[in-house]
């Protein structure tokens, strides 16, 4: 039972989506690192609540306070501490939900787990709002990796039916992931957001949600990086970005299209380009034998449709033990994809300087 | 950089494909559970290799000797320890490759990494010969899992254009996963057996290798199990899966699905049952808010094609640094999906082990 | 490099003396503990800088903030964040420090190892005011260990020349320790105070300090509790002890007094008292092979003199490379062995909860 | 439960010591390190009971068989096993300790933790014995070190009341660490052996046991290594050294010393020596605010005298729950401190490793 990840770093995130705060603690963080606030606070702005109609409503400043690791601006080598407080808390519309669970939301298992006693107003300590401090934390991981040349980005790849085009494996410039990374609404074909758009629209009309996909790639990286059996980079990517709520799978490279594949299509070859080994395809996504191999990092998340919808649902009184409908009321995001976009990238580069430190 | 993982009990894996043996510590197993060797020495067969057509000729007997943790045939709660030793050895075949580096395989990240240190023959410890130890610890924890009624079972669920049929995500019987994991070809339905070996002969014949997909359930867990942010039971078995090599992907419930779903259609409703709390489907695959819901765990995993094909295939010399033409001669699978079922079972199996210990 | 520690709980420290404030996070603690929040200030006032002349006059209100992890005063299952502000902070004592380190202090190593970025006010991370959310968060262990009729208790074994009587390693009651842990100068024999305060008034006068031992026991654990080789309770004890500042040594039971024994003389028999199995003495201080065997658990701990004192001593000045002179000014303790009692009775109850949960 | 350890490094340490070995796997050796077999061998020698009096009459070769991790002399940088097979086992002197445990030994504790299917052959997995594979593994962390500048030596402090004299903690040196390290019974002023034989022998002839204190050093460290809190120098070597049986105690530098004394005389203050910041003492052993200062590491160890003697103790029988007097036949130390030593330079050889790659 824990919400501590990393080996080299030590990422501890805590907090309730209407309690206090949410925050996080970083430990192992380089000495010396000055810190780009207005960086981080755009990453911030970019996963914050309440800025258009695809995110809930619930307006949150989301300005965290760093209250340890930091002197004149700069990491003095011990623990960064920071918290963010909730403010726009409506903890009234959440009332009922202790006794009925919402449909493919923690409700039903942390009730069992906790005993009742989790606090459950807006998903508690399983809410997206727990993304906050890993996208505050990330964005401190992201500055420490460009300084080595490092640069991670992500697009939403498919919204229902609408889809972006995918990333070229081979092929990633860093002007493209950096030009990604400044977007709210990030797609790599420009036309992707308006028929994405149109997708949210369309749910949140009715009450609904949609799921989505993200994909995500990390350029910069040497050749060799990553581990042996346990310690892949697939592996080490993974135990990160399911901590983010809502994601059902993961996929490096082709991922599961390999299944339909034959070795002598999808092999990765090698040819000498400019008196260097250079692959002359990526279709594993940069990772080999969980060690990276000099091509970019690709992988793809997959996301759930928000559980939160406002249409009636079948559940049952956790009190009564009988069946009762359920309409959920509260603020929520008809599609969590299009914010999720800066936390899968917080949570790779969390990983990748995991792995590199 | 670690061939160690779990939390409550701790599995240490060795050794190299064509060096002396294979094996692994398990640390931290309950004392006094009686040994079912024949239920092991089952699971060592189903992966072992050299059966039949669809796996490589490489023939070796993998019946490991225990060398301590186990007293009169049961575990004394001190590590149990087993080597596996490799007895049919063809490293000839391999010594081309310390120069021209397989595609898609570890050879190029791994001379980097180890600095031409590491044991290429045969992939050394990234070789799929690794898995032998890893099904031998698996199959102590499925015994102890079934002690406490609780059955792990896969199938292959495509190879190829060929298909199984699903499992029925919210209907899965101990039957049905009992059948699968006595079978060396482990299908839902038998017509697919036949369909999928005849893809893989087909590769086989051009000297080319094929994908496949492996679908698996854990059935009777309680309601709550696993953990917080980043302890989630999606998390968790991740770690254990990407330590088995080939794979490239793992989805829970509809996984990749979802990005194409809407809340209304996949939410996974409750209902009261014979005076119990049931889930009216189980598009999550047994997991919400990283925690199990008391429906059965379904995940799949995408299996590369072995990278090894006698094809001809691009590469480079890494002391002359030129474009090199490579053919692998050795032995090896044209379709590892089939053997993989066992320690795809082996590896779920440790999963959930170390997280309800 | 890590302020993290504990396998089942994870007990996650930040801060700096004279930074914004200190704080922790734990993760792992059961849910719907009912916190007893007048317990957790009393220990929180036993460590409190300032009461009287055996400590700092500086003077901190260490009220701890809880943010998150308590619902309506009990525990939620979710990490529990608290903050502890730092109120008064004198950070104009330290300017020089930053130039001339202090001897026997962390100051010439951190600088080394951060590279001058660490904060050296009042020693930074690496002050003793990092106890504070030890104490909070041993508090809480404690709570949890009386309802499972665990008890802690530590006293002042030897301050200077004035020592207390030590435990009666076979008999040690509740009430005694209860008793210790309720007083704010602890000793067994009340005319051991007189003696120690002597001491220490008479080396505050002069500008000194003075070093001690602090002798703690734990009652009510049930026999075979810790682990293997590596996990044995003096093992796990030692971990969390070593992480309070002044501590060079620990010793279980005899400790180095075994060195001048014989077996004869010192092992633990057996014999049968009310029907059941009881040690006849208590030389191992209550651990057998790293296993608890039902005596008490019995340890005792080294300090050495607090660093910071005001009588001139050699250093050296870190930018012109020449020797000065250095004068301590600032407020310090001139015995730290007071009021670390309360701290190594936080760090032995979070080992005992770590190892038992 | 684990017999694993390390950040870095992972040791996994198996077996027992009348079962069919002992042995380890290493996790994390840096690759291409060419092993000094004879090195190692002289390690293991040291070790190796049988010798002389001072020892168990039990006679092994005590020579691993590495399985994995090393081609052609090099490390691989895959996990490194080595299996030492027990040759010389006489369990029949056994037989009735698995009814009446020793006293001072795990076996009662084991009985209980295992509810009795734990191997109490010669005290199973909780033997001496194991010190083996730790000496193994010390051997080749030694040899890493050495490449790196870095010397490891120990000496018997104290057998009973025959006294070595202890190191010069400012002013050690690599001669008289390694001349140390190359005896089988290691002091640094050659009378202390006879008079420690002396004391042994005494307690030998009347099949009793004598304690003893072993004082170790590592020099060659560079100042600013080691942690925050809960990572120090002094609590990592604490917990690969709490893994060797028999250990009560671990003081560093000045250790409980530093309880009668006052800040001014033992503070270690610093001097420009040579253009370099040197220490004028090492009363802190090496480390402050668990870093190391540049200065010899220096702490000792308290090791208990072995429980097994032939002289009738008192002990209960767990069967018939009532008094029984025991005799112990069997073949054992008299000191373990003796073969002892070069188990303690291993396990701060493999503890310092661990903290510097």
């Amino acid at each position: 039972m824990s919400s501590v990840i990393g080996n080299n770093i030590k990422l501890s995130v805590f907090g309730e989506s209407h309690g206090t705060a949410v925050g996080c603690v970083i430990d192992g963080l380089p000495a010396g690192i000055e810190l780009d606030f207005d960086g981080i606070n755009k990453e911030m702005q970019r996963r914050a609540p309440g800025r258009d109609k695809s995110s809930t409503p619930r307006k949150e400043d989301d300005i965290p306070e760093i209250l340890t690791g930091v002197l004149n601006g700069k990491t003095t080598g011990a623990p960064l501490a920071a918290v963010i407080r909730n403010n726009n808390t409506k903890s009234g519309d959440y009332e009922n939900l202790m006794k009925v669970p919402r449909p493919s939301h923690s409700d039903y298992p942390a009730f069992v787990k906790f005993k009742g006693n989790n606090d459950v107003r807006g998903g508690g300590h399983f809410s997206a709002r727990l993304t906050a401090p890993i996208v505050f934390a990330g964005a401190i991981a992201k500055q420490i990796l460009r300084e080595k040349g490092i640069t991670v980005g992500a697009h939403i790849k498919k919204i229902g039916s609408a889809c972006d085009e995918g990333f070229d494996f081979n092929d990633i410039s860093k002007e493209l992931l950096l030009g990604l990374s400044s977007k709210n609404f990030s797609v790599i074909n420009e036309k992707s957001e308006e028929k994405m758009r149109g997708e949210i629209e369309k749910y949140r009309l009715e009450g609904n949600s949609v799921g989505g996909e993200i994909e995500c790639a990390v350029i910069g990286l040497p050749v060799g990086v990553g581990g042996n059996i346990f310690d892949t980079v697939e592996g080490r990517i993974s135990s990160f970005i399911f901590g983010v709520p809502a994601v059902k799978g993961i996929q490096f490279g082709l991922g599961f299209g390999f299944a339909e594949q034959n070795g002598a299509a999808v092999n990765d070859e090698y040819g000498i380009k400019d008196g260097k080994i250079a692959l002359l395809s990526n279709n594993n996504g940069g990772v080999l034998g969980g060690m990276t191999n000099g091509a970019p990092i690709v992988f793809s998340v997959a996301m759930k449709p928000t559980p939160s919808i406002s249409i009636p649902q079948k559940s049952v009184n956790l009190q009564t033990m009988e069946n009762e409908e359920l309409v959920i009321k509260g603020r929520h995001d008809p599609c969590v994809a299009v914010r999720a976009v800066p936390v899968i990238e917080a949570a790779a580069a969390l990983a990748i300087l995991d792995i590199i430190l």
